[in-house]
């Protein structure tokens, strides 16, 4: 038997008494069983965050007519919204380098039925990873990148040929372009290996030594035109100390980028991670 | 200015179509303002869990009628509530035996306004925490225990003459007896110092030590006749090794137990657990 | 240019003074450069236990009459020792069942030069990983274990047959028999889904979940005839939640289960583990 | 029984080979036994760094004589050393403003004997913590630090009138002259309120809150010249969320504060700590 469909909505609006109870009713008279609701009110901005999921087994709108009712009922509120089903996975690309540590625990977990989505695509800018993909069965594409501009126009051709909704840098050594990043905003996610704001930049492992700090991290963050600055999604530390060379700082730095970056994109396959500038909301 | 009081509804019931929009709509048509809104179904035993917190300032049921609307709403739709108020701060008693650590961080997280309630008791079987009382201000009674009955009626008239509504063990070395247990379900929380279901009993730390266990843990949870067997509100651990002596352990758990239990107790005080059998929901 | 061979020594005593000094004096007259020195007194039963590793390069001795050596020294000083060299790696055989998740970090870590040893040897009860042993270019043997004395006789020749140290369970679902235990004592590193001494057995995620803790753990331990009660080598634990569904436990489980045998397993081939009795002393 | 005297000394020299034998055996031909033994070799600058600690019970040096020895020993060797012994506990002043959280922890942790040092003088900016510091039988003083002058000169005063070791900022919320911070160099500990090196200054939760970190840390450091930049000791994280308010923050903060300071004052006074350059080596 199939897990029945769920339909999964994201709403943003301006915070106003009403909310809650316009959508859960939307829900309700329709005959939808709802399985998750969360909400948040950001003070500041006194903006409305909202993820509600609901079983479509006995919604009495056809699967097919969801989306215009939703649109008539976020449009008539004045509601920023974004709607997906549960049987219509997320089709990511994963760009990498030379490292093999977060590769194999997104295909992996992936494998394992733990990622909430599907990885469609391999690209790397070197060739050396190839058989990592080949083994999970995924396309692997060689795209090097000495010439960007014609990279750049390669890795559309490949996003758009493999219908990609999201892109992951699994330790992609390069830069993207800021007129690239702006159009998938929101929908590229990288793993920085440090815990930010703390050590931008490349060597953040040999800065972190350096310093003499105690304990070392790792950010996934939706990747924005200024560099490891964009809106933080999930991070996550671990202990140091003096008797740590700077492999096992690297070791122990592998350890954290895998889980955060496969966390961080099990949560956004999930849809469970709302941008409000430059943070998240993350509904776990 | 004061701040604007809120309601707090806590519900349990079979699990059905329809709850969410229910609650929040009966909040919404009278002008109220939800500040949050958690739900939890159990899948085995198919029960709805909720928590719905919002604001009476413009709430357009007089603050003494709402205890009657809610009444009327909860009982026609057939759920178990609760309903709280957030000016109206939870009277607690603290039992303690001889240690201070917990006792001085619940009642310094008081002062602090980090426990969202008031400690309007202390009761010791000794006298060595008097003067820790005292210096927070708080009422002190020294209740012996060798008579055991007589204990638990000087017990009940104290928690009477103070309207106390919850008791926190903080490393209180007494069993209280079943019936008073009983009378208090619900409304006693304990704190163990070991990672339960590991290491029942007295003696934790030293069995933890003997048996050579990485890592100690101090479990904070509601009391049942069952000792140790509760209802856990929640749990922490830490790293030991080798190097640590039985009182580097004793000196680990401490601060363990501390954090574990104000934290469990602020969850408590915000109504944000609801207990499942032998097992809670934290709404967090 | 290679690196320095370095000898790693492990001795254990009853305790009384001048044994480091004996120790480091040994190295030090013939010329060697101390790189690591621990020690550690067990106050209970008085016994003394040590670890100290020298680089070779300067040191007077030559390689191969460095064995008997240590052996006049440590057999003078009444010392049960064990002698080891670093260009001279552990050789670890695995077994598998079906979840290739310990296996994947097993070996991957083997790649990047993060397990300080080789595993030369999958072996598993069903087929389903050999294509993950192969992908690593590790030799894989299927040896099904309904005939359990005929599986042991097998599994005696194959560990044999590459001349294997040391035997990592990598949720290998089958009990290994009392005489091939105590033969193989010390050298069998099994990881277990709980935070032992908690539920022991099979079930121990369900038990968890059932029991409603608010964190889940993994332990990895020196296997003995007594299931789940071996030497603990490292733990590790989690949070988990109400939200957390079983197969939500499942997958927090093999993060930690991965992490917490991986890191083990280094420790052991670094030579950092002493047993002492059914607890260990761990060098870091 | 009185718990028998050790002696600690700390080392500090361009390595070269035998110097644990050297040390080691100077105190074993004198009947001592080692309690601990820690060293390091920091790779970069060559430098050996050692800690030893013996039993002075048995040692045939008498009490009084034990420092000319140990200065023959380490002229001779042409190492930088420090000498203490167990029984001269650390003379430590506590300097806070209004914060009174981890200066409870300080005074209850030294009340535990959890401190290994004593606390022997509390002075502040403010009246407000009097009473904490009399609870605990502490002398407390007021110096205002308008004129800043004035306020170091009577710091001096004070510091000199009670024989003080080492000064602990427990949330001093004012600035040391450089003069003074050299002069009590490496005797100084801060806490910061942050994961340093990111977000330094006076607003940290703030700037914690405003990035949307995923955790917030604490750490405590050796107080230099230049503002949080001092070799840090210690430091711990704790999750935050979008859920977490600024006072959300500030309180899991509060518990990070104190838990680091704590144990980072427990570590110097236990002498495990040296200073290389602006890294510390913890010999935990």
């Amino acid at each position: 038997m199939p897990e029945p469909v769920a339909a999964t909505l994201l709403v943003q609006c301006p915070d106003r008494p009403g909310l809650v109870a316009a959508l859960s009713t939307f829900v309700a008279v329709r005959g939808g069983n709802i399985l998750a609701i969360d909400q948040h009110v950001e003070v500041e901005s006194s903006t409305f965050f909202m993820r509600i999921v609901w079983d479509l087994a006995r919604f009495n709108v056809p699967r097919a007519e969801v989306p215009a009712a939703v649109a008539t009922l976020c449009e008539g509120e004045g509601l920023a919204y974004s709607l997906s089903f549960s049987d219509v996975k997320p089709r990511t690309a994963v760009l990498v380098s030379k490292s093999p540590h977060c590769l194999y625990d997104l295909l992996l977990n992936e494998q394992l039925g733990e990622l909430s989505g599907e990885i469609v695509l391999v690209v790397s800018n070197h060739n050396d990873l190839r058989s990592v993909a080949e083994h999970f069965g995924k396309p692997f594409e060689h795209v090097p990148t000495e010439d960007r501009a014609a990279a750049e126009m390669r890795h559309r051709e490949l996003l758009a040929g493999r219908r990609v909704d999201g892109i992951v840098l699994a330790r992609y050594m390069q830069i993207l372009s800021p007129g690239f990043v702006t159009e998938w905003s929101g929908r590229v996610i990288n793993i920085h290996h440090s815990f930010l704001p703390a050590f931008v930049g490349a060597e953040a492992y040999r800065q972190a030594k350096e310093r003499g700090v105690k304990m070392i991290g790792a950010t996934a963050h939706y990747v924005t035109a200024d560099l490891d600055q964009g809106p933080i999604i999930d991070q996550q530390t671990v202990r140091v100390s003096h008797r740590d060379s700077l492999s096992d700082v690297v070791r122990k730095g592998h350890d954290l980028e895998r889980q955060v970056l496969s966390r961080a994109v099990r949560l956004h396959h999930e849809r469970r991670v709302m941008v409000s500038g430059n943070r998240t909301i993350v509904f776990e």
